[in-house]
Formats: structure tokens, sequence, C-alpha cells
């Protein structure tokens, strides 16, 4: 098996059993571990940083959490032998010299801000993941080829803020316009530490990286019910938000009979039980779900005159989703006729689907291997930092299950070995990478 | 065609063509007509108080608008010559003395507050109406039997509280409890003039007043529609709430694969169409409503988790409602089912059935047939001080049209001449009802 057929074989996920590809040889690298327990007890200190007494975090971008947090992280990094700095976007990169002039840098990475109750997981593992391979290289007086960057990125949860600004795609309007709380992204993103006037510096385009790998949390619960430990995400898939307005008349709802109605509800109710046909009708892992909707003027003795909602579809595929889309808005606007109501919808929102790349993907799926470790090809179905990598660069990514699928919640939760495991293979998968 | 015959036909709505019944005669008092002019310029001074800029008025009960329309309305009665005053509960009634000792009071009236962003007909035809039939007997120096009372019922938008205080039906505990904005009921009452410490002196018991008149917009479209000028209410149509809660399981919308949800907008989607079908598929003006849906936690990236949501459903039959919402709950428990879900409610509010009175009703049709008016028998599918009053006395009820069926709104519209049709239906129904 040449390397073409070895990275075709493990895009398509039958790579179990094959030989390993061919890399430089090297006497021991292959049965190089992190330190299982420093990075779950790494774990547990950063939890202490926007600590819920009701358990979980609040370490929301920008928050004194936050801030006090990067700072630990920082610290983490200069002890694993890092040279740690902030970059204009707000990134905070920790560098390792590589010994190969000219050679482009590895890149991997996480995040550790949350949502507002988060949990311990979600970013913290793949950041803490990253500082603890550059202490077990540093242990073991690696000499890397490649520069090799861990890298905290800025602000995910609300927006994957660092890393569009990292690959370009952070534009002056965004940066100066005032947020949801008044305060521009420009003045949060000084106030820990980011240099936004500068924001071109931190700018990489496509050709300047070697390759970005990202280990996170499943934050869907596949791996934990199939008892597998390693994810090996195919892609992140794309996600559009269509914005839907249905306009009836709002009446009284004990004078106006029945046949006289021109109630938005009725036909919002059926879109919602349309947009769950539609999705699940063929075949493929594409999810469409209508998660917010809301009635006008909503008091129990007024008929509908309004209803607001989001249709969120998501796939891997961007054409996928413009054709359950094609099918939904069609179907909709034939059911808004039957109840004298009329239909309209803006694209709010649309995500690119980000494929991984099969050759990262195939350096993966050997390093779980050598590991031992049960795994299966995957989407992701949350977004991540690592679509914005994926525009510049080779990109991968490395999950590990969450316990029952819960995420985004103070009950979020990945066993200590899952995240040893976690840790195992990014390292291989860094080894392996700096080696090609 | 004997009185109880009379009745009986009155009540089925087949009056039209047959003879009037007995009454004793008198020379012309069939004749009379109240000052529709004068009547349609009270409306429009009234609208003066708590106007809109954007048209209609906000005359919510207790407020600086409702105490400076209620003077208003008070010096309006004195000079129809009416003796105003408040009662404990907040009413205000205008008594004209009766020349028969002992006889009972007949009554008469609206109320005068509005919704927010009401409109200038609902309750304020009735209210002025009441007035200014005083005030045309008072020029014809008409000696009543029975004691005349125009009333102008305190605060009805909010929960028919006037009406309720004078029927002895405002519990110690709702006076006293605060209100959403902090303030009890009983402080309000005595911000009008109300003596809430003496609320027993407003209440009248089963037998203590002759008769109970109320003439009110439509606020629906069903006169309009028909090009009729009278609707004589059958019966006040009782109100059910049913607060529902479907609880399913809030979970990422992008990681959750499409058969591993427990999505309660789904289930939520089907009872909304299954009250509609449920009301429809029998027989009857009954009205089914879901006016209140609440999708918890309700952003577009998360399956709902939770839906609250009220089903309001309307008849003149109590049995009738309880039989629909029989067969809504049976099948709302195996929609639920279906979705991995549950289901839960509560009957949150209920108001009974309240029928007029069928020997008011047929008084009423001969004044309309007397005044050469087409007319239907219908139900009221509002809520009104009338209902209250049906459990203490005969109550009927006359509509004028409402254009296009819009009530509670600026736009609300009765064109002039309907509402000096009403105040001559009223006259003459208290004439025939006082010389009974």
């Amino acid at each position: 098996m040449n390397r073409r057929q070895f990275v075709r074989a493990a895009a398509c996920g039958v790579l179990a059993g094959l030989p390993h590809p061919h890399f430089p040889e090297s006497p021991d690298w292959k049965s190089w571990r992190i330190d299982g327990r420093r990075l779950n007890q790494h774990l547990a200190d950063l939890a202490g940083f926007g600590r819920n007494p009701q358990g979980g975090v609040s370490r929301v971008a920008f928050s004194q959490a936050d801030i006090e947090g990067r700072a630990f992280a920082m610290e983490l990094m200069r002890q694993a032998g890092l040279d740690a700095r902030i970059d204009p976007a707000g990134n905070i990169i920790g560098a390792r010299a590589g010994s190969q002039p000219g050679a482009l840098p590895i890149l991997f990475g996480s995040h550790i801000d949350s949502v507002p109750e988060g949990g311990n997981y979600d970013g913290d593992v793949g950041s803490l993941g990253a500082i603890e391979v550059a202490q077990a290289l540093a242990e073991r007086r690696y000499s890397n080829r490649h520069p090799l960057h861990a890298v905290i990125w800025c602000d995910e949860e609300s927006g994957l803020t660092g890393s569009r600004g990292f690959i370009g795609d952070l534009p002056d309007e965004e940066l100066h316009r005032p947020g949801r709380d008044g305060v521009p992204l420009a003045d949060k993103i000084k106030r820990i530490g980011g240099d936004p006037d500068r924001i071109a510096g931190a700018r990489h385009g496509p050709g300047s990286v070697a390759a970005y790998v990202e280990l996170h949390i499943e934050q869907g619960g596949i791996l934990d019910e199939k008892g597998l430990q390693i994810g090996i995400v195919e892609g992140i898939v794309g996600i559009n938000h269509y914005d839907v307005t249905i306009r009836g008349f709002a009446n009284h709802a004990g004078t106006t009979p029945m046949d006289r109605r021109q109630n938005a509800l009725l036909a919002a109710a059926e879109l919602v039980l349309l947009v769950d046909r539609v999705v699940k009708a063929v075949p493929g892992r594409q999810v469409g779900t209508v998660g917010r909707l809301v009635v006008k003027p909503g008091a129990p003795n007024v008929i509908p005159g309004e209803v607001a909602l989001t249709v969120e579809l998501r796939d891997l595929s961007a054409d996928k989703i413009a054709s359950l889309w094609s099918r939904i808005s069609a179907e909709a606007r034939e059911i808004a006729r039957k109840y004298d109501t009329s239909f309209d919808y803006v694209l709010q929102h649309t995500n690119s689907p980000a494929l991984s790349d099969a050759g990262v993907r195939a350096v993966i799926a050997d390093a779980v291997q050598g590991l031992g470790l049960s795994s299966q090809i995957m989407p992701s179905g949350a977004g991540h930092d690592a679509q914005d990598l994926a525009r510049i660069c080779p990109m991968g990514m490395i999950f590990v299950p969450s316990v029952k699928g819960i995420s985004h919640s103070p009950l979020e939760y990945t066993r200590p070995e899952d995240v040893t495991n976690g840790g195992n293979v990014l390292l291989q998968t860094i080894l392996r990478l700096d080696q090609q």
C-alpha cells in the first residue's frame, strides 16, 4: 500500500488491520506517552477559574475569569518550555522552535473560554492537552524539525473570534461596532492583551502553516454510546440559519370563528413538523432543528398574528443543505397559503462545511492504531476553530467521548482515561506530522 | 301566542314576523328615541381621556386617564339627572328613583376602562349609551316604576373586578395581595374612590335586581359581515385555560442525531394542530386556540427541552368544553409518548358559561322589531361584566357591529348609526322592562 492508497483507505474509514504507513524511523518515540495524571490535574486546576457553586464554570471570553485562566495557561506553557505570547487577535501562542530552516509551523490547540454555565472539558481538554504534549516533548528533549505552536484561541464560544483573526477574517467593522453589551470587540481584545489596531499582524494566509490539529470532546453521544475511545473527525458540518417569519392576523380568540382565522401558529406548527420530516427523509447524518420560535402577541386569548422562528440545517455538504432548504421552503409556502398567512425568510447566518485533510486524518488514524485504541471516522456536528484553520492549512481533529453526549452544561464530563487517551493521540499525531 | 310561547320562540331565534308580545300600552313611548348625535359626541369626548398619538386610547383601569374619564362620566350622569355615586367596589352607579314602592332596580351599563392601546368603543358605547338613555328619559319626564341604575363597572378588562365585587365574588385575599405591579387591588380601588374595607357593602345577592342589560360592541365580525344591525346575545361563552407543559431534553442541535432527540417542540406542534382539528371536528360555534407558546431554552442551536403553552377552549356549554378537552388531552398524551416527551397540564383558569335570560332576550327582540332593525341571536365569544350579573338576576346583552370584527386595537370602529341603533334598542328595552 503506497501513501496515496493509505490516505484513501483512511479517509474511507477502513484503516483497521492495515499495515502502518512509512514514517522515518526513530528508536523509541512511538512508545512515548503524555503524563495523564498531570493533564487531568491541570484540568482540575483550570476549573477553579470561573467556577460556579452549582458545578462547572462561567469563563466567558474577556471576563475576569477568562483573563485569570489565560494567565494560568501561559504559566503552564512556560513550564513546558514554550515561548508564550499573545498575538494581535488575542490568541495565546506557545512556540517551540524547530530545527529545520524554513519548515512551516505545526499548530495544535483549542480554547479555554466557556459558555455561561458551561462545563470543564469543552476546549479545555484540547488546550491543556496541547501544553501537555509540549511538556512531554520537552522532558524527552525531542528535537522537532517544524516549529511547534500550542495555541489557545481567543473567544471561541461567541463566534470563533481568535481563529478568524488568525486567518484574516475579522473585519474592522466587526471589531469596532458596539457589542450587545455596548463594548466593541476591539476594546475587549485589548483587555486580554491583544492589539486590535495591528490586527493585520495576526493574519496567516494559505500555505503559511504546515498543519493544524485540535483535540476536543465530542459534545455528542455517539462514542459514549458505542463504547469507542477516539473519534477521527471527517469534517465540521456547515450550518445555515434561516430566519422565518409567518404573518397572519392577530384577532380575538373568543369572537373570531374557526373558519375566519389567519392563525400564524398553525402554519408554524406544520413547518416545524415539515423540517423534521424532510431532514429525516433522505439518508445521511444531516440534522435540522427549529430551536427558536416566538409567538406574537403571545396571549392565551389572542389568535397568533405572527410567528418568528429559526430553521437550522447542518451537514458536511453545503449542496445537501441547499437542497433540503429548497424542499422545505417550497412546501412551507404551500402551508402558509393554506392558512391564509404569508411566509418570508432570510438566510441569517451561514458557516461553510470544513472537511478535514485526508492526509492528517490518516496520520491520526495511524497514531490511534499505534496506541491500540478503538475509533471511528465521524463528522463534527458542532463548530470549532479548526474550521477556520482548514481554510489556510491541512486540518485534523481528534474527539474523545462525552459521557451521555452532554455539553455546554455543568454536567459535561469526559473520563480521565479518555482525556489521557486524547492527549496521547495528539502527542503521537504531532510526532508523526513533524517527521513527515 | 302566549308569553311563554313567545319567550321560547325568541330564545330559538325564530321571532321574525311574529306578533308583538303584550305589554301595557302607553300613548307614545314606543316612538321615543335617544339623541344619537349627542351620544356619538360624548364618545368622541371620552376618547380624549388617555388618547394615544397613534389613535385609540390607553385608559387602563385605575390609571390617571381612567380616573379623569370616570369623573367626566359622573358629570354626564348628573347632567342626565342621575344621582351618581361610587360603590365600595369602585363601580359608578347613577340612580334614577322609581315610583313603585319595593320595585327592584333595573341595571344597565358597561365599562370605560380599556386594554393598553385599545379602542374607543369597547365598553364606552354601553356606558355612555346607558347615560344617554337616562338623559332621554329625563328629557321626557318619564315616570319609571323601577329604580333605574346606569352603571359603569370598575376594571372590566383585567378581570371583571367591579362586577365581581357587586355580586360578592371579590375575596379579601385577592383584594390585599400585591398585583403584578406590587400594588394590592384594594389600594387601587381606594385610588378611584371605592372603599374596599367595606367591600361587603357592594354585595348584591340573587333576587335583589330586577334585570341587567348591557349594550356592547360585538368585537367579532359576524354582524358586519352579514350586514345585520343588532345582535341579541344568547349567552356568554365559558372559557377554560389549560396550561400545558411538554418536557423533553434540551441538547446540542449539531451533535445529537435525529433519532436520539427528545424534542418538546415537535410534540407541541402536533398538539397545536390537534387542538384546531378537534375543535373543528364537531358541529357548533365552539372555538379553541393556542395563543401562548414559549420554547425553552429558545436558541436556534439547541433542541427544545421544554414547551409551555396555553390551550383556550370557549363554548356556551361547559359540557362541550370538557368533552373537547378530554379528547385533546387523551391524544396529546399519545403524541408526547411518540416523541419521548412528557405531557402535563393544569386547568389554570375557568369562566363558566352565562346564558342570557329568555325573557329579557324576548324583550330585546321586541324592541329591535319595534325599531325595524335587522338582528340575529348569537353567542358572545368575549367575556363581559354581564356574566357576573347573570348569577344574581335575569341578564340580557345587545350587540352592535364592529367593523371587520376588530377590537382591542386602535382600529376598533363602530359606525355612528350603529351606535345610535344600539342606544335606541337599549332605551326601548329598558322602557319595556320597566313596564312589565
